[in-house]
Order: structure tokens, then C-alpha cells, then sequence
């Protein structure tokens, strides 16, 4: 059991590390002007990632493609911050985050990961997306497109990990999701390899769900109004990112890289002291899609 | 004992009430145009407070002075973030954060408050300054300041409080302070009457160490390059309040409301990816005040 475990390990980092460099060919040919700029970064407790960023680009404010592997053991600040007993653990993961300059084009996350502690093994993942300037059929679309991959491997998928999207990803102190959700697992444990295939699958599409909506958006005209709505609503993204995600803490508390760890932050983000919009307008309608629904009903 | 510290909550409440008010008329005056807004607010599980608010001035891009007043028990989500088994709490306090609009002038972040959990009472508190530009003599003068404010009441409190300052408002993930610190305190339980009339006088005093800087500061010239330095080092402030401050977990956690939590977050902030200003740069000479240092060497 234990060597069948190293090898998924090392089966998931091969994967992880093989879509980073197709999934940022794909990007930046999407974007059309800006490069990746990869960082290669080593830890120190064991391990270390390759960081692939594009900046400034035409279509991307910024896109930003992480890879990790790392292992040892977690210090006492790691374990009372994560809970539980045992220190050893290992964790190989790729995680994206897209930030389009563009108000009308939704940004979008994604994150797979294979971890073990001690001799424990589970997957964990999922996509979401964040739109500003929000149209129903592009989250019915995200929806669809996550649905169908999840249903070529178990037909109870979508519904469980689409509820524990909406669950995983709302803001407790806000009463509201940062996004529209998507999908969302941790803890798979069971039938490793079965969940292996699942991953491999959403890794390898984990653009599709996605492509379209750009494409739809990306020329769609905007100004000053639309930006400061994308702007403020970043900042919800911020406060979820920096208090609640679990990737996130478990980052800065392995001692990661923290401008890594921190890529997933918006590029500019803004707080408007106790906003709310006009009721009626675009941005009034883009806050009631921010809750839990059946984008397939 | 215990009628000694329901008076003492109340006597602080009063002092914070007064000060709010009267800080609040000092801050419009010395912005010369912009209003504060007050809300009110209550809180379902007991208590409530009052938020003033000054957004867009000529010089603050947003002046936050909140009071509150709120008690109860905790519930189990606040007592696992929190530690500790006593579900009763009582907390008031008085707390601004004055972000201007120019990088010339530095942020500036005081907090009062009084707690009890249980029949345990204590105080704590403190003010600290976030530069942009920095100048070594607005650092030096605002420590200068805040040691003769304590000097007035114990003559270790400066040394001991500027330490814990230094400690309290370093990033661990960065290793670096958010700005150059002033005093923090924390869990002052003896002696009660003797702090008291110290965070009196601090209370009552608190814009002094301030002010000066504000003059000297307010009509420097400065750009687009200052105000993006501005703007990174803010994310810095919102990496500390979100995942670090105190105040700011408590508010969260004890569900007070959050829009007069969370305006202590700037108006705007940036993350750039790997930014590293140029040697020799004003910005760079800047990055070297953000750790502890002895201000009055």
C-alpha cells in the first residue's frame, strides 16, 4: 500500500507538471501579447515548484499556473494551525488562477492536489469561477461543461461536488459566494485510482469549461463603471483567499513561496465602505447569482 | 470585584464615545472637506456600535473611526478560533484607521478596548504608523511621541510596548513589519486604574503623534511611481488585518458587522508579482524601515 501510494504520488506530480506546460502554451496563445515567466523555487523543509506567471498580457491582467511538490514534517505552528497528530506529509498539486483585465470576462480557479499524512492518501480540487458583469448562460455553460466531465466518471459527482463548491467557497463573514461556484472535493481516500482517472480528466480539460466564455466575452465593450464593479467585487475574492482557503493556508504555513502562494490575489482590488448597488442595475442582478443554485434547473 | 469591572467597561465606553466624537471632528477639519457618515449598528447577540466613515476627501481617501459596545457568549466556531472554554465575553473599544490619499503621507491605525471574559478584565491597545515614502524623521517623531505619552504613566511601558508593537505587526509569510510599528499592548489585567488612565491619555491624545506628519507631508508632490508603491504596500496592510490582526478576527468571529470591521482595509490595493523596487531607490530605502529598529538611537 505504501509503495502504491509513492507512485501516485509521483504519478500525480507527472501530470500536474506536464499540463502546467500545456496549459500555459494554451494560455498565452489565448492571450495573444504576453509570455510566461516561469520561477523555479526550492523549500527548504523538503521540495520546492515551478511558478508560471503572465502579466500585463491583452487579454490577462494576470494568469498565473503553480506547481508544488513538497514534503517533511509540519512544525507546531503548521499542526495547530491544520489540526491532528501527524507531522509527515507529503503534497503535489497544480493550482491556476486567471484574472482577466476585463470586467465582462470572468476570472477562474482551478487546483488539483494529491496529499498524504502519514500514511493517508487523498485527493482534493475543483474549479470555480468568478464573474463581475455575470450572464446566466455563460454559469449555466461553466456548469454543463464541469458536469460532463464529471459524469464520464461517476454519475453522483457533479451534484456532491458541486454543493460542496457552493459550501467550500462562500464567505461566511459576507452571507455570499465569492463566485458562482463550480466543483470542489478534498478527502477522497477511497478507490485512489479511480479518482486518479477523475483528476487526470479534469486537468487535462480544465480549460474547456472555460475557453468558450472568453471567447464570448473578451471584445465585449466596457468602461469605468464596470471596472470599479470587477474591482470591488476583487476584493471579496481577497478577503476569501487571505481568511478561508484552504490552499492558501496551508501554503504560507508549510513555509511555500509565498509570492507563489499569493499569485492567486487580484492584481488591484478595491473596498467601498458599506456599497450596495442600484437596485435594477447589471451589478444589483450580478450580486443575487453570488448564492447557492441549480444552474441546471 | 466585579462591580469594579462593569463600571470599568462602562467608564471606558464613555471615553471611547467622547474620543469618537471629538477625533472625528479633528479629522474632518484637518481633511477641510469631505463629512464624516455615522452608522449605527446593533448587534442580534448583544450590543451594537457606531461606525464614522470619511470617504474621498482631499486628504483621506477614507478615514474610519468605529466604537462598539457588544456582549454575549461566544458560539463554538468563535471559541475554536479564539482558545480558551469561557463563553462570556464583554468588549468595548474605539479603533480608526486613516488612509490618505497621497503615499507622502503614511497610514495611521490606534485602537483602545477593554475586554472581560469571564470575571477576567484587561486592556489593550495601541497605535502604529505605515509609511509609504518614508522619512526617517516622521518615524522618529511619531515614536518620540508615543514614549512621552507613556513615559507620563510608567517608565518602561515605551520600551516594553514598542517591542510588542514590532512583534504584533510583523508578517510572518513576508518577514517583514506592515509598516514601522509605534506601541501595541495587550492583556494588561493588573493594576487596572493605572492603564486606564494611561489609555486615557492615549485615547485623548492620539491623533498627536500623527498630526505633525500630516502638516509636513500633505502638500509633497508626488506621482503615478508613488502612488504604486502606495498601493503594493497596501496589500501588505490587508495581508496583515485578514489573516493576522486581532481586532479584526474577533470583530469576525463574535459576528459584529462587517462593513465597520473590514474598513479598516484600504480603498485600493495591488499585488505585482515578485515586485522588487530598484536598488538605491527611494522604494528600496523604504523596504528597509519595515523591520524593528531602534527609532530613538
Amino acid at each position: 500500500m505504501k509503495v502504491q501510494k509513492e507512485r501516485l504520488g509521483s504519478r500525480a506530480q507527472s501530470l500536474f507538471e506536464a499540463q502546467q506546460k500545456s496549459i500555459c502554451a494554451e494560455l498565452a496563445s489565448l492571450d495573444g501579447h504576453a509570455e510566461f515567466r516561469f520561477d523555479k523555487w526550492e523549500r527548504s523543509g523538503g521540495g520546492g515548484g515551478l511558478t508560471a506567471i503572465l502579466s500585463d498580457g491583452v487579454l490577462f491582467e494576470r494568469a498565473g499556473v503553480n506547481t508544488s511538490t513538497v514534503w517533511g514534517e509540519f512544525d507546531a505552528t503548521a499542526l495547530a494551525k491544520l489540526g491532528g497528530q501527524e507531522r509527515r506529509f507529503f503534497a503535489t498539486g497544480i493550482s491556476m488562477v486567471l484574472h482577466p483585465h476585463s470586467p465582462m470576462v470572468p476570472t477562474m480557479h482551478a487546483n488539483f492536489r494529491y496529499l498524504t499524512r502519514g500514511e493517508q492518501g487523498w485527493f482534493g480540487g475543483g474549479s470555480d469561477l468568478t464573474p463581475y458583469i455575470t450572464k446566466r448562460e455563460d454559469v449555466q455553460a461553466f456548469h454543463r461543461a464541469w458536469k460532463s466531465i464529471c459524469d464520464r466518471h461517476d454519475s453522483t459527482y457533479y451534484a456532491c461536488f458541486k454543493a460542496w463548491c457552493d459550501r467550500y467557497f462562500t464567505i461566511p463573514h459576507r452571507g455570499e459566494m465569492r463566485g458562482v461556484g463550480g466543483i470542489f472535493f478534498d478527502d477522497l481516500a477511497d478507490d485512489l485510482e479511480k479518482v486518479f482517472a477523475f483528476v487526470s480528466d479534469c486537468c487535462q480539460n480544465v480549460l474547456s469549461p472555460y475557453l468558450p466564455i472568453v471567447q464570448r466575452r473578451r471584445d465585449e465593450p466596457y468602461g469605468e463603471r464596470e471596472r470599479r464593479f470587477q474591482l470591488w467585487r476583487r476584493g471579496r475574492y481577497v478577503e476569501f483567499n487571505l481568511i478561508y482557503d484552504r490552499g492558501t493556508s496551508f501554503g504560507l504555513a508549510t513555509h511555500g513561496r509565498t509570492e507563489s502562494i499569493l499569485m492567486s490575489l487580484p492584481p488591484l482590488a478595491s473596498w467601498t465602505y458599506a456599497y450596495e448597488p442600484e437596485p435594477g442595475s447589471p451589478e444589483a442582478q450580478a450580486l443575487t447569482y453570488y448564492q447557492p443554485k441549480d444552474w441546471l434547473a
